[in-house]
């Protein structure tokens, strides 16, 4: 069966779709700043259950996403729309209500504007696009396609997390759980952080060559970026920065390691450039985890010296 | 209960949206252009019917409704995002391709290029929120709220085909059927034609005091226009221009008119001006249909020289 990635490859080319393929689509804007534009689809009982957040915490999520796409471009969010489907029964509820004050807590966080949108009644699930537009310098956005061989690979912050949070809500637990690593876990999942200021900060000083945002899973994302540069990857097991309250988590040391590397929702930064200048950065939180290589298509994983080829292994809705 | 307009309107005053409300937001661009951007949620059995429709006729739709906003604007259609979500089942069929098919020959017709958008699984209904972005010259958007007493209405176009269309295939009726008459009226309802060309005619010379397209019929259509201006109208109903092909329905008389009051998705435009002016512009189907007066939030129908206070009975999903 295609799946979603093949599927939007052919639809590029068949068309000849320029701005497709990317966290955002790039557009300009005037002489100083291009627009980026990202829309993302939630569904429930796909990629959220009602029972595990609230309604809160999806309003927090379904901007968040958006942004992290904003975010992955080194763009600034400045505005949003969102597109809201719900049954009548939800509708009578203060479900909607309790929604848009999440959305609009974090959008206060980024200085966004809600403009526009749909509201619509469903059948049965919930469904929500929210959709995002940013500004950045004009031809200074962060591409997914611009790795060369011989640049250094970096992520923001831990990995794992949501991918551990998704487990124990899948177990029964909480948010709001009183085991403080515990929900910290569930917090990765439920209420993730975009990462603006990093994302700000590599495409000012232009020193990242490419970024994408950890929504699949590093396996899949890692390989998104190398597919789009043209490029492969070496990364070393040992540097991957593994969410340390994946502790809590009963489970073989490799299972904790495998949800760092394929595990989806971190929403961190994957970005690549030369090590010395972006280690001049100083960048809180930044790893550097391996190289892009000239072995097209191929990423290398490297642990206790010993090089295995890493398969995608990522979130793909087909 | 609330309406899906009350929350709107709520939400709008609650969390002060300055660019929420009308058929588009209006967004600064460059100094020369406003940016226009719209999103509209189509969901499955709600919106539409599988066996009702074929998927290029729903591509055609999905872009057409989004369009219709910009047109309503006056603005020039640019660019679209499209975030889709399908079950597995669907997946696996050609269905997407020719859904992709349909939305490009109409996006062709008018120059729009697909940017961006998602790719979701959903548990059971086909979903699609259709994005749309365009330009207008600075501060030249028709919005809805500028309408004055004294200015005359106009729609263009007839109206009523798209509800008489929906009948039909309650009916069994299906497109592509023998008769022409029937099956131009199901054009209306499956394959809607945005009228882009009029929108910036209307924009260009400034001679438009408000606009917004008819997709939930001319009764709740011009109740929105006139709430958001703070005025009343009053409509002649021999005026109004009945769907021609609407006598192939047996029905009452009457019940073809309600048809065209308030059966929706026509996709025509319901704008506002000075008589003289727009007459002058001498665009074709346009017609003269009523007044806009100074009974802030009261519609009048005039029918035989008898005038009745006209309720808002057009298509809402709350």
């Amino acid at each position: 069966m295609r799946t979603e990635f093949n599927f939007i490859n052919n639809l590029k080319s068949k068309y000849s779709l320029e701005s497709v393929g990317d966290d955002c689509a790039v557009l300009p804007k005037d002489g100083k700043t291009d627009l980026v534009l990202t829309a993302d689809l939630l569904v429930e009982d796909i990629d959220f259950r009602l029972d595990w957040t609230t309604p809160e915490l999806l309003g927090h999520k379904a901007l968040a996403v958006s942004l992290s796409d904003v975010a992955a471009m080194g763009a600034n969010p400045v505005w949003a729309m969102l597109s809201i489907g719900v049954t009548e029964r939800v509708w009578k509820t203060d479900f909607i209500d309790r929604f848009y004050e999440g959305w609009f807590m974090l959008a206060k966080q980024f200085g966004v504007e809600l403009v526009g949108g749909d509201v619509s009644r469903t059948p049965d699930k919930i469904v929500i696009d929210s959709i995002g537009g940013g500004g950045v310098k004009r031809g200074e956005a962060i591409l997914r396609s611009r790795a060369q061989p011989g640049d250094s690979v970096f992520v923001t912050g831990e990995l794992g997390g949501a991918a551990g949070g998704l487990m124990l809500l899948e177990s029964g637990f909480r948010y709001a759980d009183t085991n403080k690593k515990k929900n910290e876990l569930i917090a990765k999942q439920l209420r993730p952080i975009p990462q603006i200021a990093i994302g700000k900060q590599l495409s000012s000083n232009g020193l990242a060559t490419a970024a994408i945002d950890l929504s699949d899973g590093l396996s899949s994302d890692l390989h998104h970026l190398c597919r789009a540069s043209g490029v492969g990857a070496r990364i070393y097991m040992e540097d991957i920065p593994v969410d340390p309250n994946l502790h809590e988590l009963i489970m073989p040391d490799d299972a904790r390691i495998d949800l760092a590397l394929h595990g989806g929702e971190d929403f961190e930064l994957l970005f690549t450039g030369n090590e010395e200048n972006i280690s001049r950065l100083n960048i809180p939180g930044v790893m550097h985890i391996g190289e892009i290589t000239a072995n097209v298509g191929i990423i290398e994983l490297t642990r206790a010296g010993k090089t295995t080829v890493f398969h995608p292994l990522g979130f793909r809705h087909f």
